[in-house]
C-alpha cells in the first residue's frame, strides 16, 4: 500500500477564508484570491505571524471543500498520514490534533505527525501546498493550488485545484 | 551527521518519578523502581491511563538526570530528532513542546516530531525505552532502562541504564 504524506493547512484547513475574515476585521474590506494571488503569504497579510500564533486560531478554521470526501476513499486505498509543520507554533499543536478529530473521526491518531521537518519522514507521494516542502521530497510531488503557488511553473511537481482533481489523480496510483 | 531519534518519556522525561508521587498521594505509601521492576506500566499503575490524559501531566515532569548535559553534547556531533507518540494524548502535546523548550532550550523546534507511529522516520539510531518502537526500527537501536523493561534481553538492542553510558556508547558511533 502505498504512503501518502498529506499536508494539513491550504490543503486540509482552508487556511485563506480566515485570513480573508480576519484581513476584514480589521480592515473593514474583503479580500478575494486574485487579490493575493502570486504574492507570499506573509506578505499578502502582514499580520499573519500574530494570527496564527493566537490560540485558537488553528481549532475553528473551515474545511477544504471536498477534503473530508476524498480523504475518507483515499483512506481506505492509501496508507494515508496527515502531516503537520506545527512545532513552530506551540500552541497550534493540541488545536490541530482536535480539529483532525472533528472534521476526519475515520484518520487515527496513528496517521498523524506534527513536526518541524517534513525530510525526516519517508513514504511515495507527497500532497502540500507549499513547494519548500515538496522540492527535496524524493518520492512522487503533488502542489495544492492556494494563492500563494500560482506562480510556480515547477514541471516536477504535479499540480492539483481541488479535491476532485486530487481523487482523480490519485485513484490512478493505487 | 548520522540522525538519531531520541524518545521523549523514559528517556529525556523521569516518567517513574512523577508515577510515583502520584502513587503515593492517591495511596500512603511510596514506591520504588523494584516494587515495579518488570512489570507493564499499565500493570503497576493501573490509574496510569487518566493521570497522563491529563492537562498538565507532561508540562511539570523532572528531567531525566544527565540528559541535558548529554543532549547539549550529542547535539553538537549527531543530526538528533527528538520523537514522542504524542498524539494518543492531544492534550499532551502542547505540553510536551513547551516542556522541551524550558528544559533542553537548545533544541529547536525543527528537531522536535510528535507523532503516533515512529516507523515513519528514517534515521541511523533510536533510543527507546519501549521495545515496541525499537523492534522494527532498520537502524542500531538502543534500549534505555526503565523498570517496565529489564526483564527485556532482546540482544538486537544494545542496553544503556544512565545518559552517561549513552553519551560514552554514542561518542564512539560519530
Amino acid at each position: 500500500m502505498k504512503r501518502i504524506l498529506v499536508d494539513m493547512d491550504g490543503v486540509l484547513a482552508d487556511v485563506y477564508s480566515r485570513f480573508f475574515d480576519l484581513h476584514e476585521q480589521a480592515t473593514g474590506s474583503r479580500l478575494s484570491p486574485s487579490d493575493v494571488a502570486g504574492m507570499p503569504e506573509s506578505e499578502a497579510f502582514p499580520e499573519q505571524v500574530s494570527w496564527v500564533s493566537a490560540p485558537g486560531f488553528f481549532r475553528h478554521l473551515p474545511v477544504m471543500p471536498g477534503s473530508i470526501e476524498g480523504m475518507k476513499k483515499l483512506n481506505s486505498v492509501f496508507d494515508i498520514v496527515v502531516i503537520s509543520l506545527a512545532t513552530e507554533f506551540p500552541q497550534s499543536l493540541t488545536d490541530k490534533q482536535l480539529w483532525m478529530h472533528d472534521h476526519f473521526p475515520f484518520i487515527s491518531w496513528k496517521q498523524l505527525v506534527f513536526c518541524g521537518n517534513k525530510n525526516l519522514l519517508h513514504a511515495d507521494i507527497m500532497i502540500d501546498d507549499h513547494p519548500k516542502n515538496l522540492d527535496h521530497f524524493p518520492g512522487e510531488t503533488i502542489i495544492f493550488t492556494q494563492p500563494h503557488n500560482i506562480n510556480i511553473h515547477d514541471t516536477r511537481h504535479i499540480r492539483i485545484s481541488s479535491w476532485l482533481e486530487a481523487e482523480k489523480l490519485l485513484f490512478k496510483k493505487v
